[in-house]
């Protein structure tokens, strides 16, 4: 169960752009053109083909690596950060990410070659850390590819990798070519590592078009106003703080940055740059960092503030009185998650007081159904303030510079 | 070595301006009233007095556990994180931060008491995470405080965890009053555990003092430039990015969003609302999720590059070619190091022709006396901007309300 609130202020939010919004999702969908609306749904399918693999999988493997990046890890990373504390006993994820060679060595030096499963991701089949980072592991294991059952790949279909995986005869998952990297977690490039280490994704597709149905049905306006709110204010308030109060929330934090800032920040139909710069923090950690600037700094963000009520795990802070130190007294026999939870409504009071735009997400508890739910919430409210942007929200154009320079500096 | 670079366009920086922050910073220092200047020489005594309890505690622990949050952890982090591929058998560090349960129980579990030292840290000796955290350690163990060579505390003179300690006969190490705990990383704050932990903190301190004396002969002049650019352009340009490519940034970028985040973002001496937003990249992974919205978003950023030229650990991208996958190979026979750098530099060039205004920051290899360097520069820069901002750049008042609000829930 996840309660959505808001704190805008009194001012009226425009019923048309309301209702524009909600059309224009509705005619993505219904276009066929945009394919994340249907993987809760088609990605059933998915998982159990994933599942009917799990046997042999399970005996074999201990260790799942994922070679992949940006939109080929960060969701995977988010829901296995946000799930682990609950299904601790997952098989073991190793991330193979980034080009830094700290890391790779690194990573490589805790792998174990025998025990890993390696899932190669790619939307397009060309990215070049991940090839490189594959091209290393094969080095360095000397691993077999021809019809090893130790190497799985998620592409699009008809992708370079796609090819390389079937001459090879390798167990192969598609992308479907409608659905972008960003927004692919539900997609085989999450359900089928996530199903295969062990996560109960079922229930999370679940939560996914739980909330859909929702959202179709205008259950769950909130997100339209929400999005409205954001787009008609963009030039005042061109920053969205997600003030997550949970170390897990980490990645997802992540993820959101991935998907708000790269979908946003575009050149719109007439030829100019919008989009809205994404921030996540984490609480109570910045509050002693960041919370001055929202507070005291100039009045140019918004910020969600997302807690959890009831948190895993229950550790209670003592009744202990240190001579001294009496004044920390006053949380004594509570426990760590009232005082976070606290911290959280407090914070938030704080910064609504100084005039700040706020709304809150408040997570019962973290589970399955709820983290599909929060998925689907932010891919959701992306697609909504993008096509009130008049933009593209599906593309990356402008990073395809930089990937040209880069095949210079080699040439 | 650390080279610094400019793109800001032809623009002619203000050269009265230049001079109004280097002598706001020359009378910051002179007065006395601002600690941390003199922090790289005053600490030496404090590395001298941590390594002549080494013998013992080299003998007793191989772990420290780090209670502290916020200036009180940030900086150890972001020090560890750079230097720990240099100095692998450093002792393992372990951080209690945040008031997150899920996170205390874990840090708890992989705790081994016996072999721990204990280090607690709150400059104002009262902070609730820290004082929560630590009862719960002691209980959990059951540690006895009195007379304990297990338990260390850093904090201001006369502060009530000072007098508690004082009490207890704990050992004890002060953090100046004139050091803010967002600028304490070279007091014992950062000092005292990274030399217990086997970091070469003599070598950090050089480093820190080495810019130091450049900056004030004027032969640093290019920070004032970019101090002075960042304030007379902070309307246009709101945020700030740091975009560093290689993942031990991580933590240094938490560092450096506190220190810019929370000391500019204040009300002035006019009382109108100023300060800049501060953002932390990784490179390459961030290539594919923040990128886009540089390139194409609204031109409302800096962007600083900064990378490592040599890095630690030489691993290359093997000279294979798989077949379909060809159009990777262009990178054959390269390290990740050179993939990593021309990447930044490929990236660069292309936000530059994007008209975004772009520093770089290139380090010829992660060194101790570069790295002291590099905390120095964040410190001076963040100190001109706020003599430029006409604000204190020292103070937090705006978490205050929040705290006061939690109290009133436990009450």
């Amino acid at each position: 169960m996840i309660r959505y609130a808001h704190h805008f202020g009194d001012e009226e939010i425009d019923t048309t752009s309301i209702e524009r919004g909600f059309d224009a999702i509705k005619e993505e969908m219904n276009s066929g053109d945009v394919g994340y609306y249907t993987l809760p749904v088609d990605s059933q399918t998915v998982v159990e083909n994933a599942k009917a693999l799990m046997d042999e999988i399970d005996k074999k493997y201990n260790t799942i690596a994922i070679i992949g990046i940006g939109g080929s890890s960060l969701g995977i990373k988010a829901i296995e950060r946000l799930l682990r504390p609950k299904t601790p006993n997952a098989k073991k994820i190793l991330y193979f990410e980034n080009s830094d060679p700290i890391s790779v060595n690194q990573e490589i030096s805790r792998l174990d070659k025998r025990h890993t499963l390696f899932i190669v991701i790619s939307k397009s089949g060309g990215t070049v850390e991940t090839l490189s980072i594959f091209k290393r592991i094969l080095a360095t294991f000397d691993l077999k590819v021809e019809r090893s059952d130790q190497i799985m790949v998620i592409s699009d279909e008809g992708s370079i990798l796609s090819q390389f995986a079937d001459l090879n005869y390798l167990r192969r998952f598609i992308i479907p070519s409608n659905v972008g990297g960003r927004f692919s977690v539900l997609s085989a490039v999450g359900m089928v590592p996530l199903t295969l280490a062990g996560f109960d994704t079922v229930e999370l597709l679940k939560g996914a078009q739980g909330f859909l149905e929702r959202f179709l049905a205008r259950h769950e306006d909130h997100l339209l106003k929400k999005a409205v709110f954001y787009i008609s204010h963009r030039d005042r308030l061109p920053i969205n703080v997600l003030f997550a109060y949970s170390d897990t929330f980490e990645e997802f934090g992540k993820w959101m940055v991935q998907i708000w800032g790269e979908s946003l920040g575009k050149r719109n139909i007439r030829g100019e740059r919008v989009g809205l710069t994404p921030i996540s923090l984490i609480g109570s950690v910045d509050q002693h960092s960041f919370l001055q600037l929202i507070v005291e700094g100039p009045l140019n963000k918004t910020v969600t503030f997302m807690r959890i009520s009831e948190s895993e795990g229950t550790i209670m802070i003592p009744d202990i009185s240190l001579p001294f130190l009496e004044k920390s007294n006053f949380v004594n026999g509570h426990s760590f998650n009232e005082l976070i939870n606290a911290q959280c409504m407090a914070t938030m009071k704080s910064v609504i007081e100084s005039n700040v735009s706020v709304d809150e997400i408040e997570w019962l508890s973290i589970d399955e159904y709820s983290v599909g739910e929060m998925i689907l919430y932010y891919e959701l409210l992306t697609s909504t303030a993008g096509a009130l942007l008049e933009i593209n929200t599906y593309d990356q154009p402008g990073v395809e510079i930089g990937k040209k320079i880069l095949q210079e500096y080699f040439s």
